[in-house]
């Protein structure tokens, strides 16, 4: 058997007695071995109960793993009860969100005010409206939890982008002898977690970064859902985090023996070699259960017996509930006073800090300032929009609206240094990097040029964990970044489970995405996101913008920056668009305007079109054609680009009907699929297949998406509608695809 | 430096004499290295003129790499031009799918019919509607290409099920000196593709099973599109590999030592010691160009003067375009002479085996049958569907509709070979696995106590590998597997970029996905797929269906198993719903159907309620109370369970007329995002937050989804469309949400 703790590639054991210097002689420091057991045994009867108690939830990492919380939350991690917004405090995230029973009994053991017992109570109870105790952790960083995880390996992908935050934020902001970001970032992770691409991928970047301020807590117990790991895993975890640029450290026994674990996470936070640090800890699920170490006591209820043998197991009356002694209590009490001379001493760091650097200082606590800040955009002086060019200043020729964001990019990155902008190797196709941008790199790395104090990402081709990663520059603190990512629009789905996370816990994320129509050239029907916008269009919380000029796209970037508790995507053309004469970037916010109207005569049929992005100038080319009379019959055509569903149904009903009147007939052009528009029109131009490999405007031909196409569509529609010379608008339920796809059938 | 290619951990040299043994004296080997290093130069010049011509593609890997592809198309792949889609052929899959060029050229010069010089000429052509030639390559196994790939990583994953595959196959078909499969699977992948979350996955998976069928090229020229790896990977790739249970080979010098290459791919492909191989090939991007090692070269046209200094370079005559030379073909010319001697004498045995095991050589030669096949489903004998269990012969009792769909894969998986089924970590919760089967594990992990044989797959927590894995599968050949996988709905979203894949390339995929609502306890918001259906309804070709009863999931099993050409999702409940009186699997197929009526007095108002799975016997419900008479007015109210919207989609207007009356008031109730159902209906009953953790039946409540709520809110909105005693229709563009969200605000 292997050292309890040794660093890889050395011998130096860590399994010595509990260094007295970091923990004090208070808390689990202070009691002896047999003490410590003691209070896991309540820690783990209480688990066991409360899982019990309605028949659910996950018991078996909260009792097999106690011991890493008690060395967690009892010695090793700094953080203030009394604060949990404390801008220095260290970031523990549970990546194996399901154990989230584990870190809510030990917030209530050290004092978070919120997490009294009748909280805990509260896990997964039928009392559970306003209960904190959710079966995974949601976001809540004044009491305790930094990040919502749950949807496994993103954890690890938050961790790694707070950890980012804190090197970036100590980079910028730190002075010789005043050292006011010195965190740790510590992440909980499982056999489940470790496994999942999108942990692995932001394994990788953690490596090359060099984040030595990162402790991945790895609880080993190769019990998933399924059994046991070795049916469907046969890695050599530590040579893997190795082969990534890790240390690695190994303690067995972690069930129970803390020493080992507290010495091994001192080593590790203290390490600073330039590495993040893997500390693997073997422990056994469910520890005193009958079933411990099998794979039923991951994610269900024990049973009444069972509880029953927990407790006579551990010394304790099987008829006692939801039981903490008061020696649980004592252990844990050092956690606040504690807290509190952290934050003391560290206040005391701020203050000569602030005397030294007025400036800096304002800025840092701007950036730490928890909850709604006084500036509308957090950080950002409020004129910052007047940084934007005037609609007369940008360029009157056709644009591509990617080379438009890029524009923005270059007005705004390079002045605010809440901005973190990165790409999965597409910097320059996005357009979001800037002249004289550093990157986010190494200082290990000089021959890569970078600084941690640098702000453009490369995230390298990880779209997954970018999003990620981004949610936890975002969670860092309520202002403090503000995460910009980018890859082509198609590979947003990658990124998706991400993105759907940063809606889910109303963070502003900044998604570009590029080459988000058909119209992309050789790449071909694999790059063609034909199905991927309905998807950000359902997601609660997400602002979906597809902007459709330069000045449309200089809209969508300041409600992007405005959304404070939103993530938004710019969907972006890879092709030139040209700037429309009607374009206005303040009615980009209300979601849908009129942006052209095409006069006919008098007898001319009322008829709306309604297109977004790269389709809006190829709408109006189409408007033109039916109101010009070329056709049998004239139409007067509005057209309406509506660049955010979202925000259009948020608008009252007289303004929505003002730009799509339910009294006329009315089309869709998207080169998309149809799903989302039978709530605006009554029929629509879309894709029914995936594309095809080809330039961009012949694509758009091969598809109908050409204006004389569009007009005849429509022209033939409306004569099919026309009953004695009257048009008969379609009802509910008769919404009509004018386009049906191209044959060869992609 | 290391030896060009060294086995790990050993020192035999790699780089000796092309071994003549393997490759006669033809081709390749019958070359000098000079006369080689001539047709690579050819080659070069070509993949120059051919991305040059209309100024797109990608030029860079087809000249830095042509060297590895005359290894294994010159050499040690084993293929046959003449069949592409010969039962016991090597599959190649090239990973990196913006290379394609590279395999098009290849194709071309080893005779596949199809390649013709003019088609090499349509690879990013104006002229491009009947092209084989796409940006990327697109699945067509007749002509040479396995799998689409592009979306980076999957490629890997599908090579891995493609692995699978022939393990299975040759495990199940095989007999002693009858090997009628023994083929080996090459993937093609570059540092791009090695770097994406699902590319690890499956790596890890690969070796885990140990799948020594399975050889992966990798090429590492270290530059992608942003530039150098060095920027954002600093991983050894060996290292990580062999921690993943691979071999790694290395061959230096990559660009150019095709012996070195063929040596290396040979030992590869000899090994069969229980790992798959890696063989790392260091390979200079564009080589040739001034612009080589460098990342212009990857994905643009070299430009005019850069072609004509690889011409100069490489001793042609600058303005000589598109040019090879009768060497270049007579090097390429004895793959045919090759092909069809191992096709005869592959034969020649499987005559022999038909002699001695005419059923098993039977069921094989349907399998691996190519395109269309007489029977329904392929493989299937055709009276399967009687296999199932009758409506009377279901349980009575209410069900989760997940249990239901274990009742088919209990009927129908032990019986036919070409079902695989697997599960992310939840083959229980998804009741995917079956008494007595046996697990897809290698025959080197004797404890695990399954074989290649198996056909339950443990894909580990890898959703994304495990749906690209599949795809392998489903392309294994038109009929050969009927590929299962199963995780929570959510997750589906970590597969949908794979998912998305099986929809373009018509392969039959079957994804279960349970706990499909919000009514899935503690498990919370993080796992409530709210707005997720709307992806896959939106995706062209994919078949979403989300079976409303035990009934129901016949029906849609049923669906599933005959869309030879699609992938299925079954969207399915974790907690028990009714069996109902008139749920019809046949009429499934429609989409849409009435499955109950709730008749009231002469004037009772007419009222269509539209739901899905779980919702739809809460509607029904509701439906009574709306026709008791409870309220004040008293309403007949049809309910339509429609679970695939897709299918209802494609019946003829008179049928959806009929179904829902475009001419009465119609209501969603669905506890997903409303997105598609202004199509359907003139109001829904949606969500419009993420939920919330707790009880099925309190968050039905919470959100408003309980029978009297959602009566009294359909009744009060009638109440609210009605002058004067007559009920208004309500107008496209005025759809109406009942149900406005929770105030929690999720």
């Amino acid at each position: 058997m292997a050292p309890a703790a040794t660093l890889s590639g050395s011998t130096e054991p860590a399994s010595a007695p509990v260094p007295t210097k970091q923990l004090a002689a208070a808390g689990i420091a202070a009691n002896t071995v047999e003490q410590n057991e003691a209070v896991l045994r309540e820690i783990r009867c209480l688990a066991a109960d409360l899982v019990q108690q309605f028949n659910g939830g996950h018991p078996g990492t909260a009792m097999g793993a106690a011991s890493i919380g008690m060395a967690l939350w009892g010695s090793v991690m700094r953080f203030n009860p009394a604060d949990g917004t404390w801008a220095d405090r260290d970031r523990f995230v549970l990546s194996a969100g399901h154990a989230c029973l584990l870190q809510y009994i030990y917030l209530h053991l050290t004092g978070y005010k919120a997490w009294t017992m009748d909280m805990l109570k509260r896990y997964h109870s039928t009392d559970f409206e306003t209960s904190l105790a959710a079966g995974h952790p949601e976001i809540d960083p004044e009491n305790g939890i930094e990040v919502t995880t749950g949807p496994l390996g993103q954890g690890i992908a938050n961790a790694v982008g707070l950890a980012m935050g804190s090197k970036h934020m100590a980079a910028h902001y730190n002075k010789p002898g005043l050292e006011i970001v010195a965190n740790t970032v510590w992440c909980f992770t499982g056999d489940g977690c470790i496994a999942e691409g999108v942990g692995v991928e932001a394994l990788s970047l953690a490596g090359h970064l060099g984040l030595d301020n990162l402790v991945l807590v790895y609880d080993c117990n190769k019990i998933t859902v399924d059994g046991n790991i070795d049916s469907y895993a046969s890695e050599d975890h530590p040579a893997k985090l190795k082969s990534m640029g890790w240390n690695v450290l190994q303690v067995e026994n972690g069930s129970t023996d803390v020493v080992a674990i507290v010495n091994a996470l001192e080593q590790a936070k203290n390490l600073r070699n330039g590495k993040p640090t893997c500390v693997q800890i073997t422990t056994i699920i469910g520890y005193g259960s009958k079933k411990q170490d099998t794979n039923p006591v991951h994610g269900a209820a024990l049973g009444d017996e069972d509880v029953k043998h927990v407790k006579r197991t551990f010394g304790y009356a099987e008829e006692q509930k939801f039981h903490l002694s008061k020696q649980a209590y004592d252990t844990f009490a050092s956690a606040k006073t504690k807290g509190d001379q952290l934050q003391a001493r560290w206040n005391a760091t701020f203050a000569e800090y602030t005397k030294a650097f007025p400036e800096l200082a304002r800025q840092f606590q701007q950036r730490n300032t928890h909850g709604d800040c006084d500036e509308l955009v957090g950080g950002l002086p409020k004129e910052w929009t007047q940084m934007l060019p005037a609609k007369s200043e940008l360029p009157s020729g056709a644009m591509p609206t990617r080379k438009a964001s890029g524009i923005v990019v270059q007005a705004l990155a390079p002045r605010f240094p809440q901005f973190m902008v990165g790409s999965a190797d597409l910097l320059d196709s996005t357009f979001v990097s800037w002249k004289d941008m550093v990157e986010f790199q190494s200082p290990n790395k000089p021959q890569l040029g970078g600084s941690f104090a640098g702000r453009q990402i490369r995230y390298g081709i990880r779209e997954h964990a970018m999003a990620a990663i981004a949610n936890g520059l975002a969670g860092y603190s309520s202002h403090g970044f503000v995460p910009v990512i980018s890859t082509f629009f198609m590979f947003f789905l990658y990124a998706a489970p991400a993105i759907r996370m940063s809606a889910l816990q109303k963070l502003r994320l900044i998604g570009i995405a590029t080459h988000d129509s058909i119209g992309i050239g050789e790449d071909g029907p694999t790059h063609q996101p034909v199905g991927l916008a309905s998807f950000f269009r359902a997601v609660p919380n997400v602002q979906f913008m597809r902007p459709a000029d330069a000045e449309e796209v200089m809209g969508a970037w300041t409600l992007a920056l405005k959304a404070n508790k939103t993530p938004s995507i710019l969907s972006l053309s890879r092709h030139a668009l040209p700037l429309l004469p009607g374009s206005d970037r303040e009615a980009v916010r209300r979601g849908g305007y009129i942006v052209h109207t095409a006069e006919a005569g008098a007898d001319a049929t009322p008829l709306t079109l309604v297109a977004t992005g790269s389709e809006v100038s190829v709408a109006i080319e189409a408007a033109n054609i039916l109101a010009s009379g070329e056709l049998q019959q004239s139409y007067t055509v509005k057209v309406v680009s509506m660049p955010c569903m979202t925000l259009f149904d948020a608008q009252p009903a007289e303004y929505r009907h003002s730009v799509i009147p339910p009294t006329q007939l009315s089309v869709a052009v998207e080169a998309w699929a149809s799903l989302p528009w039978p709530r605006y029109t009554a029929a629509s131009l879309s894709m029914h297949t995936f594309g095809h490999s080809g330039p961009q405007q012949q694509l758009f031909e091969m598809f109908g998406f050409h204006p004389t196409n569009i007009a005849a569509k429509i022209h033939q529609h409306a004569q099919s509608l026309t009953r004695d010379g009257t048009l008969v608008l379609p009802r509910i339920g008769e919404f009509a695809e004018l386009l049906l796809g191209y044959a060869k059938g992609h």
